[in-house]
Formats: C-alpha cells, structure tokens, sequence
C-alpha cells in the first residue's frame, strides 16, 4: 500500500487512514435483516435517537469495520416502514450526528428499466442520483429540484466486484406517471428508488461520502404491476442484496476512501 | 382565565402554562423578512444548528414570547432557498431538538383554488395537510403516503382574526401534473404548497403542535402559468402573509395552547 503525499485539510487527512466506520441506511426492516444477521450485529435499544423517534438501529464489529445499520422504523400508527424520502432525510441527519460514519451505503430494493438492461435480482451501484419528482419551472430552481448528486467515486470497487453502474433517480411514489417518466428519462436513470437521492442531499450537506447499491424488485417498463411485482420479489431480491452488501464490506475492510 | 382540572400528564401541564417560545418555519427568506424586521429579531450568526447547514435563525422577545424564525436558507451551491419537503423536514426536526418550541407556526405562500373560493392575497389557516405527491398503492402504505395530519385546534383563533380555514395539500413541485391533481381533491386540499405537510409530519413524530398559515401567491385553476403569477405577486402577498402572522402572534401572547 503506498501513502501518497495527501493534502493535510481535514478531508485528505480522513481519506488517508483506513473506513472505520460505516453506516447502512436501509429503509425497510425486510431488507435490513438478513445483514443484521450477517454481521451479527445487535440492536440498540439504548438508541442514541431521541426517544420519540421509531427509528431502528442495529450495531457492531464485523472484521476491522464499525458497523452500524439504521432503519427509519415503523409508522407509529399505520405500522409499515417509514420508506420515502423524507424519512430517510431525517434518518441520514441524525445518523451523521449520532454515529459520525466515514462511509454511508444506502442500500435497498428499487424498480428498474429492462430497456436499460436491467433484470430482476440485479444489484446496481449508482454513479449518481437526482430527483424525479420535484418540478419548479423556475430558472436554477429547476436545477435545485433535479438534485443531481455524484456517489462516492469507487472504481476499485466497480471493478473487483464486478457491480452493473447506473444512474438512480428517486421520487416518493411507489408508481410512475407520466411526468415522473418524462423525469427519470431526463435524468437518463436505470434504477428508481424512494430515497436515494434524499440521503444524497443530507450526506452531501454534511460532507460524508455516500454509495448506493440498488436491488432490482420490479421492472418499470413492463406491464406488471410495480405493487405485486415488488411484493413478489421482496424476499428473494432483499438475500441478493444481501449478499452483494457483504462483498462490498469485505472489500471496504482495511481499505481508505482513495481506494474504493 | 378559568384554570379547569387538567391530567398530570406532561402535556397537560404544557397546555396549563401560557405559551412561551414560538418557532416560525419559513421557506423563503422573501417571505420571512417582513416578519423578522415586525418583531424587531435578530440574527443568531452563532447558531445552534450544525456548521455545514445554511440554515438561518432569527431570534428575539416580541410582548412575552420568544420567537424564532428559521429558513432553510439557500442551496450552498445554487443559491435558491431551499424550498420544499426535505429541507423542511430536517430543518424542523433540529429546529424542535435546538429550540423547544412550545407552538410551531409553519408560515409561507402558496397556490389556491378558486373553485375553492380562493383569491390571490387570501390567507388561510390549515385545518389539516396531507401529501400529493405520494402514491403507494399498497394497502396501509397508501395511507402512509397520504399522511394526514391535522393541525392543533384553534377555534378561537379562527373566530377571533376572521381567517379562512381550509386543508392544505404538500408535495415538492410548483406545478401539478394530473396525478398530483387528482390527489389533492381527494385530499378536499383548497390551498397547495411544498412544506406543509412535512413540517406537520415531523411535528407529530415530536409532538410540538403545529398550525400552518399560507397566503396565496397563485390560483392553481385559472390559465395563467404558476411560476409567473408566484414570482408576479411574492412581494405583495408576503405583506398579506406578515400582517396575519403578526396578528397571530399577538392573539397568542399570553394565552395557553388550550385557549387557542
């Protein structure tokens, strides 16, 4: 491993030492699960959330990796996961103050494009997310709107693992009308996701690298319907992202953020 | 005053004490700026948020209230105000967390139905907010998405300023495409903005009671194109907006939740 001469700001000396902490955000409890166990992390039940807060979080050491996973919990009175963006706003906020990770993987099931080569059971890495359904035809508010933000450049990681990369484009409907289309085309999005692009904002607001890995549950442009399909393949797709979540730990293990 | 025999229980003995610390949320700076100068606040350059946010607070006594009022400020790269849910919702959320408000008042302009018998400079206080823009068509989650909420109950407000009362519908675009449309009739919505229903939401997850006045900047069911009316009538209709405001602040002063 070879130190380069790095520049001695605050971010060129944290991409100089090893990921020592790493913090999932996943949405639903479904999807987390199987990495929970994985990582034989347990939960926290002295959470370091406020105490009104239905948000889950799940702890742990796994090889030389801190390893924390967070879930936004259960409506408290509907009783689903609390999925959208704006849970997983908040979830990223104080995630960033509470556990202060190195590296933040959103990961989760997401509807794809088969005309963009997407299959069922795909994992995809997102180069970049933006929103689909935030339109403010006003000049630069409409570019406010798009939310168009890099992932964290991973290179290494695309190539050893071998992970398909696209585009993701994230919106608070399960479904897609004609202009959340017209959105996600512009956005030139292989994968559509309800939060991506919301813990995006948040990470990059407060300056904490984020990466994004995406299980395909649903095909988009197809004539099923996203809701069954999606409830169909939930269980199936959530063991393959498990797994894919694992390789990219064991391949962060022991690595800096310049080697990803 | 008439001291009734009230629960124990901690918000009973909230609701028993007049009101002390009121928090304004704001979306635009424009629309906040009139307030800011009517109860002589000011500007708290060392804020209680977190140094990478651009978040704003104004600060200051107005008769026996503390108030603030927090914007979200403007996008650190675009600089546009950070309109919409997200901004929101974590603004909200730290804002509850920072300064313990005893009443939040999320204040700002909107679009209105004059099918609904709104007019441009109209303003109205929310009897409940829901969202437009997310459709999960799954049983449970769809009501999820909807997420409505209802205001805290203020009747004598009401009858005492003579204000319009009408549901408010949110969702994160200035326009309305035909599937947010047909949402917000569902939600009975006469008013429609982009914070409403995401500050509600935070509020309720906290319990900080909320109420929502919005003055309206644009008539969502005539032919002319929103974001020229928004932009053509901002300035006025914040005057509309600061007067009522003003109005209900002073209303406020000195009397308990419960008396609202």
């Amino acid at each position: 491993m070879t130190h380069t001469t790095e520049s001695k700001s605050e971010e060129g000396s944290m991409a100089s030492c090893p990921i020592s902490n790493v913090t999932f955000i996943i949405a639903m409890q479904t999807e987390a699960l199987p990495l929970v166990n994985k990582f034989a992390l347990t939960e926290d039940n002295d959470s370091l959330f406020p105490k009104d807060v239905p948000w889950v979080l799940y702890t742990g050491k796994y090889k030389d990796l801190n390893i924390n996973i967070v879930c936004p919990g259960k409506d408290t009175v509907l009783g689903v996961d609390n999925v959208g963006t704006i849970s997983a706003a908040l979830l990223t906020y104080a995630s960033i103050h509470a556990l202060k990770p190195d590296l933040i993987i959103n990961a989760g099931t997401a509807g794809a494009f088969k005309a963009k080569g997407a299959s069922i059971g795909d994992v995809y890495l997102a180069s970049d997310v933006a929103f689909h359904d935030r339109r403010i035809p006003i000049p630069v508010f409409d570019l406010y709107g798009v939310g168009l933000r890099q992932a964290c450049c991973t290179p290494n990681l695309v190539e050893e693992l071998n992970l398909k990369v696209g585009k993701l484009s994230t919106g608070d409907s399960l479904d897609m009308c004609p202009q959340d289309e017209e959105s996600i085309v512009k956005n030139d999005a292989v994968v559509k996701d309800m939060e991506g692009a919301a813990v995006a904002y948040v990470a990059d607001l407060l300056k904490v690298p984020v990466i994004f890995l995406k299980a395909v549950t649903d095909i988009v442009d197809d004539n099923k319907p996203t809701a069954e399909e999606f409830l169909e393949n939930l269980a199936a797709v959530a063991l393959a992202l498990d797994e894919a979540a694992t390789k990219v730990v064991d391949f962060i293990n022991g690595k800096r953020l310049s080697e990803l």
